[in-house]
């Protein structure tokens, strides 16, 4: 067998394609063009060609509505008509471009088969139509809710509670007695109610801290490769509904996340910290602990929050401080190696000053 | 099946209630009020009620000691009675709810049950009373300690040693060769053993230098989901015992890391570094290869650790410095733009009595 | 069963020595001395003894040439003859040293061997001696090159393409139609081609952006522990050849990896963003999303780079700038509370002597 390490892009081709007439109701778009013309794909404006639609969503690209070889486009309603070209006009290109994408993707359906290979306790419940694959372990007690879908190498402790339409991909881990929503998607290698991280020192080693909380997460979550969220202490971690989290975050105990809220890879919540709906930390941020963060707080990559932070703020640095005051401070900071040769300088010449001064004027003239 | 997401605490009842009496000689703890009351779990003290001991671990809280529900408060040795309510006295409150928290929940147990679907290899060396679950899988020449429980997915590689007591949770993963004490902890998919990140540029392409060494690990190990252990280069990757390292941590190829020493999430230890005893190094914290940090350092979260630290420093910032200058530093760091605007100005300043004094005293008068 | 948690190096014997003449050919190396000798392992020169080898890395260590009791040294062609010492003497005794200790651990070689615990799909494709262990899940149509292993509890989805001589450890899950080259190594529960984070706000919610592009990695690649490649939204993640990837590194959509490029622990790299060849990011940077960074681009530890860079540069800090700056900067930091002391000072200063001035001289002398 040869394999070819080619690194072209090669999307491979999808079901039947798509009547442009059913891609406009879906995305509620009003079509300039022809409805029978047949799209097989959704094509990045650079490279797409016939049976393809595409969409402007960087305005720098603009020139390319014209040139491009795709088959519809999808544009802002205001949008003045481009000749030879069909476009579909709706109120979000880049909103209508999901729309459509999912169309063609509609994301992976439950086969209903439970694997032979699988492991499920006698005592689990298992929900109508539920996909179950080869090596995936369901424990006591638990119960997958209707169409879920367990990958390889899942596993799902007592007492777990799984929503509908569930997809949990290969090696999800899940501990004991957490609480799932509906629609809830997991990737690869996710772990979900892990013990938080509580010690007492006794003087002579650290004494483990059972955590016994649970973790409970509400609908339409979204959880990145290896992340982790640990279980409460007394009470419950708590994930709300609409909260997408990206790879390798780090959510510790207690934390009680809002809805619609975003995680960027890397990020890093410490113990009992709150933080409010549609709040958006960019990737690598840390939030220290016992935190209370508002609703639509954003902050840049990297920066460290260690106090609170009100709704709408912007935050950026670590320690954060207010986005537009750190800007003008990184813009200062590489001065500063001349601004302590300006104020030697000056310190100098004052001092040479005050000796003329000091001879023109002796004594000073108090 | 109708799941209901809700996402109210709600830890599942455990066990049978246990007598105060009971709680209070396992604390040591003296008691004023009725030892015969039946407790049935630890309550935070905002939610606790009857039949549920609860204590005082912040000190704004304390009001909350008169109006409490508890049947029972865990507090200092010096405190003052308290009207109508049972007491426990203790030298700590906090080891001593971890203490009673330990009586009600402690811990996994071992079953002793071999699970059929379990694969181990007929040269592996199996204690007594080890539990092993659906999927894991044990290689040749490994030894497992008494009691020890590996959950659904672990892999334990060849001639791996196992302590006693020992929890290895899904999805753990230990490479060959590698060495564990007793009552280690490893959460969902950590990696012990991984090779270490070593190549050498040969001028064409980067050759990988085998990693030979393994990762010996000592008694009282607690490891967090995902976190990565690389196995040495020639010599062996060695975490003391009593080391508590949470969610998500790296540690690279041969480093040494002391007795009780904590991680935080996120941390990174790079290649050949040694970390003393009792250090506490917060999330995030990066340190840097081939260093030597002496024992009781503590790292503020985020920091950038790159040369050697003394014996109780305690530093922050990237690079990091002396946490005393860090905290001058960044209180100062917002007011760069406005020094400069002030140098600015004073140079103009100065530049015009000059001027001036040249005037007075004209080609100065020296 | 007693178990000795000894933290004592214990590097278990491997196979028959090899004598120095067939090392030193191996490596090219000039011998002075018996090349007859038998040598059995690599040894750190502060440790190695008789039938082992060892080199000299740090010329901070030359005095230890003489005293070493190591059979052979590998040292550099110049080296003047080291008294009673067999010595190899090479172009590049890393290099050297690389390659001797892969003579006697040349890496997992496959056996050949189809455990029937593994979960191989009829219709997928497994070339000449593949090796693949318990638990293992190979989908419909993946393909799997000569000579490959695969651990226990890898995941090999759908139409997925591995090049030959592939190692796969524990946990890996590969998503499908990924493709990746020959000798690529993929460490414990590393993740590729999981969906990139993509979401589109609707107004109410956010609308996951179905992620179809793959994830292509070149050949001669190697991926540490735990680290996830997220695969394409339109078209694909491409990781080039000779990349070396540290654990727990985030790879975002569509990001492009040049030839010999080294990522080390945690760095984070957002969509869309571009890698030239031969850039050294070092541990916990993160790079933000749709940025062309040229070849051999070094970063500096936990810097953040929020612009391109272009072939060649150095950058530190976050916001990075370039290295010397950088220095110069974080050396002068400290001193900022300073400088605001002296600014006021010399402010201060300047009025009295505006004063002064004023009397000598009042109302000025325009």
């Amino acid at each position: 067998m040869r394999l070819n390490s080619d690194k072209e892009p090669q999307i491979p081709p999808r079901k039947a394609p798509i009547p442009l007439g059913k891609i406009a109701e879906y995305l509620d778009a009003e079509i300039l063009g022809n409805a029978e013309e047949l799209i097989s794909r959704v094509a990045p404006i650079e490279r797409a060609g016939v049976g393809e639609i595409t969409f402007l969503s960087d305005p720098k690209k603009a020139r390319l509505l014209r040139t491009t070889k795709a088959s519809a486009l999808i544009v802002p309603r205001d949008t003045p008509p481009i000749e030879g070209k069909t476009v579909l006009l709706v109120d979000n290109p880049y909103v209508a471009f999901a729309r459509a994408q999912r169309l063609f993707f509609p994301g992976p359906f439950s086969s209903g088969e439970i694997s032979p290979l699988a492991r499920i306790h006698a005592e689990a419940l298992i929900g109508e139509g539920v996909e179950i694959q080869a090596f995936a372990c369901v424990e006591k007690g638990a119960r997958i809710g209707k169409g879920s879908i367990l990958f390889p190498h899942t596993y799902i402790g007592e007492n777990v509670v799984l929503g509908e339409r569930c997809v949990l991909y290969p090696g999800v881990k899940i501990y004991h007695d957490c609480h799932l929503g509906d629609r809830v998607i997991l990737h690869g290698g996710v772990v979900i109610g892990s013990d938080g991280f509580g010690y007492a020192w006794d003087g002579k080693e650290h004494l483990k801290i059972p955590q016994v909380g649970r973790v409970v997460i509400g609908n339409d979550v979204e959880i990145g490769s290896n992340t982790t969220v640990d279980r409460g202490t007394l009470e419950d971690t708590v994930i709300g509904n609409d909260v997408k989290i990206d790879n390798l975050v780090q959510i510790g105990h207690n934390v009680h996340v809002g809805d619609h809220t975003i995680l960027i890879a890397q990020v890093g919540i410490a113990g009992s910290t709150e933080l409010g709906q549609g709040v958006i930390l960019a990737g690598q941020v840390g939030v220290a602990g016992h935190l209370k963060i508002g609703n639509q707080v954003k902050v840049a990559a990297q920066a460290g929050i260690h106090k609170d932070a009100k709704d709408g703020e912007i935050l950026s640095g670590s320690p954060a401080i207010p986005f537009k005051t750190w800007m003008k401070m990184v813009a200062a900071w590489p001065k500063v190696p001349e601004l302590r040769r300006k104020i030697k300088h000056l310190e100098e010449h004052v001092k040479e000053m005050e000796k003329r001064m000091e001879r023109l004027a002796p004594g000073g003239d108090k």
